[in-house]
């Protein structure tokens, strides 16, 4: 494989299609597809190449899933003219999605039965990363594929972590990373119902802890979402928090791990959804928090 | 009140011995007062003076009292030959201990009925933060015994913060910054035990959410802690973070703010109590989800 | 002490009027207090006395107090004139009231230094029952001082179950009591939503449950103002019942007994007091269930 | 259909022997399959029929399946030779055990596509109501399908309740009932731990209990295994108590219906399980609460 790689790219969301655009930017050949084929004329634009079909984007050395959720990678994969019929042998497929660690483990095991390679490269960081090719990405699989992998990723990602042969660790790890972020919005929201009810001006606190104890940015970014009120538009939509806690605790179950925090997390985003906040950035719970406290009409 | 100043400290316990140390290393003169008396002898060699009683300690311009809990701060405050019955018309009480809001709001009230004045100055940093001078203070009071309270600050502090004219502010968000930490241990807690029961390493997952989107130090200081299933000897013990979270909480009564989190936490270091676990660090909630799920005695 | 007693009552609300009123009814020399006079008009033309302070109420052998929580009977026991300085010697306190463990454990040693005697005699019921003479008494303390005021409790309840001789332990189970109660409205409250907005009645589901595993009288009341959803006006209102949690889990504190579902329901209360329902009954948890899942309004 | 009916029933644990028996002593010709053989023998001596193969169990004009989990009624029902492809159009497929609602609508669809019948009846009672003919039966779907029905469900039951066209609904009520036992298991754990840790005998507090507020049946049973301490052998253990509440919240989650008591029985549950309670009854939550208030030693 020459460092600039033929790839295909299935999956032109917000996230895919900063992604895809860090590889073009990068030099790479790119071959985009999209269910909904609006969404590749601006790759194409920067010179992309557009698939007409899941099949069109599998005949490089690499594939490139990034979808919303189980059930988008499992129809692309699994489906009539799907990935794992359309790549060829020894090709890989590289998952980028945040999806569960059972399709995760079923994937490993479908593309080995079919001669080909799979790679789980969940990412960390928000659709602005994605485009500026900043993201964080864990990457597990055989370590030479992953090798093989790396210009890739680091068109992509400021910097990526090979975290061992099985790929569901990277997608468990990226579960629990998400489950952590979740973690800090919701302490952040209820710190920040307690010191507003007391009076205390909520981006003056937030400054505080930010220049102190809690400098990692992704206090910042949410701290400053809730402080602000401002949850529309998302950058991550709840529903997709209340997806990743609902795979998180579904890798619990199959585990045996109690998790008290990632339980009432999901009954968060739950309660979030049923009461109409579906279109309102995760980091809403802070509303909820307030609302809870009296302070403010939750939604409608 | 020249740059350097006759000050009084009462309370010598880790964190108090490190903050008189700083005073002294700045070239203060310092005072210094503990119920048990041997605790003052390390100071009285780098040349403190040493207090028989409280009111020894309340001759010069500012008393400090860094104590354990409310009842040792009401104690060395209200009791006979207390700070209240001892302290100067005009001089000032800097009071940097973890208490309760409302012992803050009866300080205030108290120390003005008094002709006195108060300062309240709670920290955030460990015992090693406090011997080097390194601690974050949050201030509050009046902003000119604010001013004048600054070099004694600069001597124990790396950074602070003043947050208003009510003191009863800097102790909510000291308590509120704890919750937080304790949030990020109860988050860490419960990652590190699915992770870990999935066969990851705890130390290479540390090592990859420090060097990505957890960077603050809260998150390596905690997390190596949890990952190395080392919980003694404490740098803060389990029933000092009861007591934040159970202050926290009574805060949040009494201003009527719901924080699910916080009762969480409640019940995990009342469960560390009740089953022999007092003298850990109260980082072991680690060692509880840890047992919940299985993995691990918890004690004995 | 002759079968008709002479006996003191103190504090007419809904719950003390009933059971000074069942007194009447059986006879007893009644002579009433109340803070707020009105209230004892009544009373008065069903033949008792009046006092018009609490030392009036205290000439009897027995004096029984009936108030809403710690504040009101530490006021009227341990102030000027109150019932420690007029009870006789030898004289006997009932106090019925739902007070802390911690206060019942001063009452106790109050009455013993000052050579009177004390029982603690909670009871389970609500004001139609008060007034119908059916409680449940719970009494605690010497055996021969309970079996004198028997005649007393007969008058008032429909059963009496002495519990030993501390006086809190009565106290203990009393908020015991109220917390099962509190899980029956929590259990069903979240059950009704869950079957409503599945579309099945839930008057229906409710005739089912109490038909067959759930006969106890509390899930018929209960599960029929969730199912109704009319929680005015309150029989026992939100912010009792935010208090009785509170007293449990204080007691639970100083037992170190964690209470996870206790926690739950405070902050249930907490969030029904928080936006504004203070007025609703204590079963108005059901709106809440049904308000977070998306299909009433709350409140306002 | 006469009174007296050819019934097949599959599936021989402990509440199915039970219920098959009842239909024996009925007078119901009934014949009898279990995967594992052993178990029909005693049934078989009673005068029943035995079965070879699920098909055998399918010739008459009903098939009851009693059976552990959706994975065993998705085996028996779906497989080869199962119900689906025995059963005679118009013939009636009464499913009784406690299965996901998901199951209850795919099979209830399946089996009209087939031209078959069905009926929803799980029941309420342990193993010893169903030896008795004393269970509590919900049924749900076609009501002249019901209604045929009736004189089996009046051999296996006390009491019998239709609730509607919608077999579903009968399932969902199930597993609503055993959330709301689960919570009184719950409720009890933490009133029995802190009672208990206070030094009040846990079973006078049981009976207390049991002769005032808690009259119903389900207080008693529960309550003295706590009070016990005695949760082996299992009436109901520990994976299916963990299943039902899994269920529970897998409803909720479809119907977007927050329980957060659901999800503490659930990591209740889960703990029990990774701790090495597996062969417990359910009601060993009281020994998790114990357990965590100091009392005693969980397991092992």
């Amino acid at each position: 494989m020459a460092d600039k790689e033929r790839v295909g790219f299935i999956g032109l969301g917000r996230m895919g299609t900063g992604m895809a655009g860090s590889l073009l930017r990068a030099g790479h050949e790119v071959t985009v597809y999209n269910r909904t084929p609006g969404k590749a004329q601006e790759l194409v634009d920067r010179g992309a190449h557009k698939a007409r079909q899941v099949a069109d984007a599998c005949r490089g050395d690499v594939v490139i899933t990034m979808l919303a959720d189980d059930a988008a990678v499992e129809g692309v994969v699994f489906g009539d003219g799907g990935v794992l019929q359309s790549l060829g042998k020894a090709k890989t497929h590289v998952s980028m999605s945040t999806i569960s660690v059972a399709l995760s483990e079923r994937l490993a095991a479908a593309h080995a039965q079919a001669g080909q390679r799979f790679v789980a490269a969940p990412v960390f960081g928000r659709p602005d990363a994605a485009a500026a090719g900043k993201l964080f990405i864990i990457a597990a699989g055989a370590p030479d594929v992953v090798a093989l992998c790396m210009p890739l990723f680091e068109a992509m990602g400021q910097k990526t972590i090979p975290i061992g042969d099985a790929p569901q660790a990277a997608n468990l790890i990226k579960l629990s990373g998400n489950f952590l972020i979740a973690s800090v919005i919701e302490a952040l929201a209820e710190a920040m119902a307690l010191v507003g009810k007391a009076g205390i001006d909520r981006r003056q606190y937030l400054d505080l802890l930010t220049a102190t104890l809690f400098t990692a940015p992704v206090y910042k970014t949410y701290g400053g979402l809730i402080a602000g009120g401002k949850f529309e538009p998302a950058g991550f939509a709840v529903p997709l928090g209340h997806k990743d806690i609902r795979l998180t605790l579904a890798a619990a179950e199959s585990l045996r791990v109690p998790m008290p925090l990632a339980s009432l997390l999901h009954d968060r985003f739950l309660t979030l959804i049923a009461r109409g906040g579906e279109e309102l950035d995760w980091s809403a719970i802070g509303r909820l928090a307030a609302n809870d406290a009296g302070l403010e009409d939750l939604l409608r």
